[in-house]
């Protein structure tokens, strides 16, 4: 079939898998969702099943499956981490930062948890038509100071104008190259039953800080995202273990979507206790006004390691000792039971099974 | 001063050269322009001022500095290129294609025009609720089968939502990686005196496919976009060719404007033959009904060669003997007179400057 031709409609929830691409129908059952829904951007289960029904099977190789934070692949003498991802977080400044700062780390980021030491960006404007010039001054010199701190280089761009009305005033999508050292191996699916898991700090920081602002929710100290580039931190932390299993920055989705990704790749059970996540007492108090469980809530400046249970020691040290990870604890770890789960020991002593985030929290976090 | 401080108002058009990026103010004239209007996002006269002004000032490296189609770097014992675009184009379906088979070609076509053969890409999705499912997955198998077409594989992705109402269907960002051969040197300063210019067809096919569609228009054959993937064209005109000074694919703004910023570029003249620039009757009747300068249209199945003289009957020989360029012609040459400006003799045996676009000619063409 032409992919210029409809395809048939079909209920089948099947038909992507069985090889035959181009013969096959849209394979998300159009009964359930015909249209795009906020809750297939959520980082959750809607997103897990766009990505899997619709783009994997398209876009399979050695290289993308993994579903990791990036693509590494070998070039010439060197192992590169290749990766990317589009901002179209809104209010376009916020506490903490803004849309260019966000782009900058948040590719940094990616490149940072396939253990790659990030060396260039390329940068893709989407503007739309009446974006006040200054605001556009503004962000590109926030993606220079953000690019500099994390010792990247903006090095290719593009930029495009839409007519007013069709974009939010601007889309920021960012890739970058990054190079892997011999010896670094990180990949979801290396945990297993044993390893430590551990947090780099307090959850849910940036989901609240955006989250007041478009509420307009005010509290006695003001909630700043803690959007950072956590180059450094990552590479303190391998210099410090002897094999980091899985680095994931619990970005959309939060904490349990996350580790439910990392469950599912690994087919590893995960233990999560309850009273061991670090979180601060305004983000606490928000998430309860605002009815949200905060292992939900997006970060952005914050890492999970699962690493050795020998390594776990120097790689909380490590952490604790950069300005990224002062509070870093560890949150779980592996286990063999309930392989594919994550389980939460709860602060009163019960057990719950936390999943990925079915719905959409909070459109347009990043 | 900080990123989230309103920056100074000013008038003057020199501040960003200072060399004191972080304290200058906003350096295009805001009395000019307050806001991005759609002619930022032309590809002519007012998109590189926004980049020379706006962006390349905080951005600026030796890898960015060229203004090519893309950045070239050594990492190991490889010479790598690296190019992004977004693709905004609208409608999303088209005679010829669809934004998400544009999205794969251009940025093969950016690669290609450093010399680099294309390896990998990201593509970075932001959808507006409310697509329905069957577009999106028609552009993602369009996709799959351009990719193959030209030989890449589509190996990290985003995908973002954004609420109905603040986005157009689909924007598509891909970047790419390439190899660039150790005996390849393209670059847009290396035109001099005495090359000679060749397109590898005819032009404006794209700009009018796309205009047709928007306008209703009708015309005896339907004119179909030109989209195409040139790295098999490239690597042929390489095969052949001793020395590639200069390769530009004429998108945005056309032939005229990629003609002005390599006269600009190289700092050398050029003189273009009107009636030898190729051009369906199609396509020319059409540009006469819409009062379009078939010059400014964007193209995006062809490609600009610069060759020394001695390579020109070899390259366009190899762009005879390749399916995308059949239609090949020498349409100039880089002279030594009138440095930094374009012109063109035409039918009619005058000679008129031509300049970049400077306006908005089509907005969302790509």
């Amino acid at each position: 079939m032409s992919p210029n031709e409809p395809p048939a409609v079909s209920t089948s929830d099947q038909t992507a898998a069985d090889g035959n691409l181009l013969t096959a129908s849209c394979p998300i059952p159009i009964t359930d969702y015909k249209e795009i829904v906020l809750a297939h951007g959520s980082g959750g289960e809607l997103s897990h099943r766009l990505i899997s029904k619709i783009i994997l099977p398209q876009f399979t190789n050695e290289l993308l499956a993994p579903m990791h934070d990036g693509a590494i692949f070998s070039l010439g003498n060197e192992r590169l981490a290749f990766s990317t991802d589009s901002y179209v977080v809104s209010p376009i400044f916020f506490p903490g930062g803004d849309i260019g700062k966000m782009a900058v780390h948040g590719t940094v980021n990616d490149l940072s948890m396939c253990g790659a030491r990030p060396l260039y960006l390329s940068v893709g404007f989407i503007l739309e038509e009446g974006l006040p010039m200054e605001d556009f001054w503004r962000i590109v010199q926030s993606m220079r100071a953000a690019a500099d701190e994390a010792g990247v280089q903006l090095v290719t761009g593009d930029t495009k104008v839409v007519d007013r009305g069709n974009a939010d005033k601007i889309f920021i999508n960012t890739a970058g190259i990054g190079v892997v050292p011999k010896d670094v191996n990180i990949h979801p699916a290396r945990a297993q039953a044993g390893d430590k898991i551990i947090i780099s700090g307090p959850i849910a920081v940036h989901g609240i800080a955006i989250m007041s602002v478009r509420e307009g929710l005010e509290f006695e100290t003001e909630i700043a995202s803690d959007t950072a580039s956590l180059n450094g931190l990552v590479q303190d932390i391998l210099k410090a273990c002897s094999d980091v299993h899985v680095l994931r920055d619990p970005t959309r989705g939060g904490v349990t979507s996350v580790m439910t990704e990392i469950a599912q790749s690994a087919n590893v059970g995960i233990l999560l206790q309850e009273a061991a996540v670090p979180i601060s007492e305004e983000v606490k108090g928000a998430c309860e006004i605002l009815g949200l469980d905060p292992l939900y809530v997006a970060n952005e400046g914050k890492l999970i390691a699962v690493v050795a249970p020998d390594d776990a020691e120097a790689a909380l040290a490590a952490m604790r000792n950069h300005s990224l990870g002062g509070e870093a604890a560890v949150i779980g770890e592996v286990v063999s039971d309930h392989p594919g789960f994550v389980v939460m020991r709860t602060r009163v002593g019960g057990t719950r099974v936390v999943d990925m985030l079915s719905g959409e929290q909070l459109p347009r976090i990043c």
